[in-house]
């Protein structure tokens, strides 16, 4: 398998824990978003929406958005299971992604960013916006798992929701967010921090790194 | 069940269509966005996250999240199912599902438009903002489904894609994008809406349209 990304690209970062807890390899195909690479349209026949990750696999076929890459991972290789066995706990654990991937990340990518600059917003005004979009995920989050012993979000193993928030929150202090505030999270990165599937996937591991 | 909703929020519009699809009544209880009534502290101990949709079952159990709620709804309730068989079409299915549901939907909803106007942006500005990400969003579906035969975006049965499809170019059409450039969502949105499940669920049957 190849796997389309960017060091720090948070939604690479997920799909790369995944690949590591379920043991798989994939070769890493570094796309410098800074530099516009994912723009190239060599790429853009790959995934046409212009993000990383995609995957690639052996017989070539292109799978795209890193939540439908990790589902499609657990579901082809299912052991060890990244979401619970029971739909409810399923359907928590997908929430607490989706305000991740759908409410927060998708406002404070580099995307983004870019697009607030060029109406103009000063740069103190563009790491207000980025440091509230993850505050406000993050304050939710911290109340959806409130009452789940854990260590991790959801439990004592890894789900889709630790995958999700370890990224997020290094995203959240690059924009001098106080993550002292979520007491609970930072008790599911300390169990994260631990497991070296997560520990191998982080930015300052991969061959692009900077 | 009880949803939690508002005609408009695109996120709700889903979740009626799969109910619909599934043949399941839920009450609706609307909150009026454009209002605030999500931030109301009573609405805030169902979702802290303050959006809608929230769908309470009968014994109080309450799920968020409009993509965890539909797969949830999928796997207690599987006829008809909204995703494929197949892990790699479902993979495929969930991919467009969360190109308008994490890259597009989040970037153009109520409280992103309010947040940019507090930021001083003038209304053409804020209407252009909105329009250009839906563009984005829905040019990269119609690449997803170009070799689709259809009708729906993937085969001749409604998935969770058509579901996030249908809500989203009622958005476009309301930021002036000139939907005549995605044909093939057009043909997709033309099954939908012959569909009663998807015509019950559209914002103007609602009873809290306005």
């Amino acid at each position: 398998m190849k796997l389309h990304g960017y060091f720090r690209s948070s939604a690479s970062y997920r799909v790369r824990i995944a690949l590591n807890l379920k043991g798989l390899h994939a070769e890493h195909l570094a796309h410098h978003l800074r530099k516009g690479e994912q723009r190239d349209p060599v790429y853009l026949a790959i995934n046409p929406q212009g993000l990383v990750p995609a995957l690639e696999d052996d017989a070539g076929m292109i799978l795209t958005q890193s939540l439908a890459i990790i589902e499609w991972l657990d579901e082809t290789h299912p052991e060890p299971p990244l979401l619970p066995k029971e739909p409810s706990r399923r359907a928590k654990v997908r929430a607490f992604a989706d305000v991740l991937a759908c409410d927060t990340h998708p406002l404070q990518n580099l995307k983004v960013l870019a697009r607030l600059r060029e109406l103009g917003l000063p740069e103190d005004k563009v790491t207000a916006w980025a440091g509230s979009f993850n505050r406000e995920g993050l304050a939710a989050c911290e109340k959806l798992i409130a009452n789940e012993p854990g260590p991790f979000c959801f439990g004592d193993k890894p789900t889709i929701a630790d995958l999700c928030l370890v990224p997020q929150l290094a995203n959240a202090r690059r924009f001098g967010v106080d993550v002292a505030a979520y007491p609970r999270l930072l008790k599911a990165e300390a169990a994260a921090k631990q497991n070296k599937a997560f520990a191998d996937a982080a930015p300052d591991q991969q061959p692009d790194a900077e």
